[in-house]
């Protein structure tokens, strides 16, 4: 099911395709502590669907006590919570591997930060009382299509004992105003702490069910796989990662970036889904040196980026590569070079910035 | 300068860092009279640039009798107008040439229809007072970077005369709301009837000059250049495309679609910086045989698209590639086959859609 590519074949149409619908978050973007929500990164695996809101539920069912069916005015007279979270797609950096795993081909910068208000999952689950014997909660989104020859709607499950349940919201609003259409309006998961694929937008039903969820996006995608005959195991939290707004200004084609002589104040951002960041560290020889950035906490959420700065003086004229890592609370490191897998998933290899130091 | 890709070779990954960055209307959005700016299609040559609009001013200079330096406020307080305008890239098609053209490699679906407000050109080109030897308009965006080896502001300019330049419009709104900064908060031009890159964005200044701007955007960019030694001629206005929402639902990786049996009630847009769009044809057997679609016009703007429908039946399970193409009041027609040129500008080869249906 799963394809990789000749690297000496560049992108094919089949992935462009997916490369010019779906977008990044532009790199200058991470100046903002909350991305606006048009320079978000999306993937949305099928269409964009349409939603009637008069006539729009959502159902919450399967082993529950009471079945539950709203609508968008009854969660939104509930009492509401906030919730800031960064958000990286689990296939971030899948481009740079080698073979490159076929897919959406992000270079690293699929990432955004939003604050989403809505009602705790947990609440919903508590008024609808799971019976004993549910396990797992399949949320289930209104976007339909086909894929690896399975024809089906976006599913994906959360087991109920999973710590960051607790902390779920499902949302109508972004940034203070209601959902965008290609962010899941009216009403999307969002787990934070997760790769992006797990908080379910559209969202049409919650099942309760007493097994592992065994639909395609749980038991086929999202796994880290060493071959196509290796179960894998899921893709879960966001691994580390730090990123860099480009100094100076970049060239069209190549975007390699131009700047004047030292020092630079160079910024950017730093996230992980299993710890909080603990230390940035830039490089300005391709990560052959490294020293130390100043971390802040411009935004305040533990499920949040850090912002980061550091003053770099290259010194002198000429082409140098700057490079940031991030380590995390539980320890992990980001990698100079990445590990592969067969779905590219969780490349968090250190993000390389091409730049020429010009004399003024 | 310009360069071409090996056929054999895919996307690099200098035109992917383009495709991320920048994004193309997803198709199903063709449905919308008005794009949701959030969807229009987004083509930044540099970075984003971040406006302070207590600083920021407009200037009108050059070979005028009066220079004039607006703020925003100042543009607000004059009489506005509202101009609802197709724009499209000009290297729309682009990545479906053969060899390819490396630049941002667009499929064909660079496109957006706005309703821009603000205040018209030529009332403030007449508050300046062009003096009689100024023959052209230089647009100047704070937009800057490399291109070609030249360091740039985005500037681009247009001939005083252009009948074009009677509609155009210097916009501080976009579907009723300020501009997003990815489309030029503060200010932007937007010219009718033309491909995107003359629409300059976060514009800064106009300058009225006395010779045809040799700038890199107009002299060496935006040309139809049979080869490299070719000086090329200006690319302009618009050619016609249709455009088709893909019926039935997508393969996540390959975007073919599956629907059921018919018949199928088809729709899309189409449009035409050249004239009025007389007549839309649809094929469902890849250009062999086609049939005319309804048009409709449910915008009510000369300069924007219309909408057509077509009934499609099938007759049968299995592939099929379905096809629309435009023709518009001035005798262009959308050609099966792409036409070359060394920057890949103005490919309107008709689109093609692969189905297949299958019994429900």
């Amino acid at each position: 099911m799963e394809q990789v590519a000749d690297p000496a074949v560049g992108i094919s149409l089949d992935e462009l395709q997916l490369a010019v619908r779906n977008h990044s978050m532009p790199l200058e973007a991470l100046r903002h502590p909350l991305t606006p929500p048009w320079l978000h990164y999306l993937l949305i695996h099928y269409d964009i669907p349409t939603v009637d809101t008069t006539s729009w539920r959502l159902e919450i069912g399967g082993l529950v006590e009471r079945p539950l069916s709203l609508s968008l005015e009854d969660l939104r007279a509930r009492p509401a919570v906030d919730l800031t979270v960064t958000m990286e797609c689990a296939g971030n950096g899948r481009a740079r591997l080698d073979p490159r795993p076929v897919s959406m081909p992000w270079l690293g910068e699929a990432v955004g930060t939003a604050r989403w208000t809505g009602v705790p999952l947990r609440e919903l689950l508590d008024d609808a009382g799971a019976l004993p014997e549910a396990i797992e909660a399949v949320f289930t989104g209104l976007d339909r299509g086909v894929e690896g020859g399975v024809a089906q709607q976006y599913e994906r499950s959360q087991r109920l004992d999973e710590p960051a349940l607790e902390h779920a919201v499902l949302a109508y609003a972004m940034n203070g105003a209601p959902l965008l259409p290609q962010h899941g309006f009216p009403l999307r998961l969002v787990v934070p702490g997760w790769y992006g694929m797990t908080s379910v937008k559209w969202l049409e039903r919650i099942t309760l069910v007493d097994r592992p969820f065994d639909g395609y996006q749980q038991a086929t995608g999202y796994r880290f796989k060493r071959d196509e005959d290796d179960p894998g195991v899921p893709v879960t939290r966001m691994l580390p990662r730090a990123l860099l707004v480009p100094p100076g200004v970049p060239d069209f084609h190549t975007r390699e970036r131009t700047l004047g002589p030292g020092p630079h104040l160079l910024e950017g951002r730093a996230w992980s889904g299993h710890g909080e960041i603990e230390r940035v560290e830039v490089s300005g020889d391709d990560g052959k040196n490294w020293f130390g950035a100043e971390l802040e906490d411009d935004v305040g959420s533990r499920w949040a980026w850090r912002r980061w700065t550091a003053e770099w003086d290259p010194m002198a004229c000429g082409r140098f590569v700057v490079c940031c890592r991030a380590t995390d609370s539980a320890g992990n490191v980001q990698p100079l070079e990445p590990v592969w897998n067969v779905g590219g998933y969780a490349n968090n290899a250190v993000q390389r910035v091409v730049v020429t130091v010009a004399a003024g």
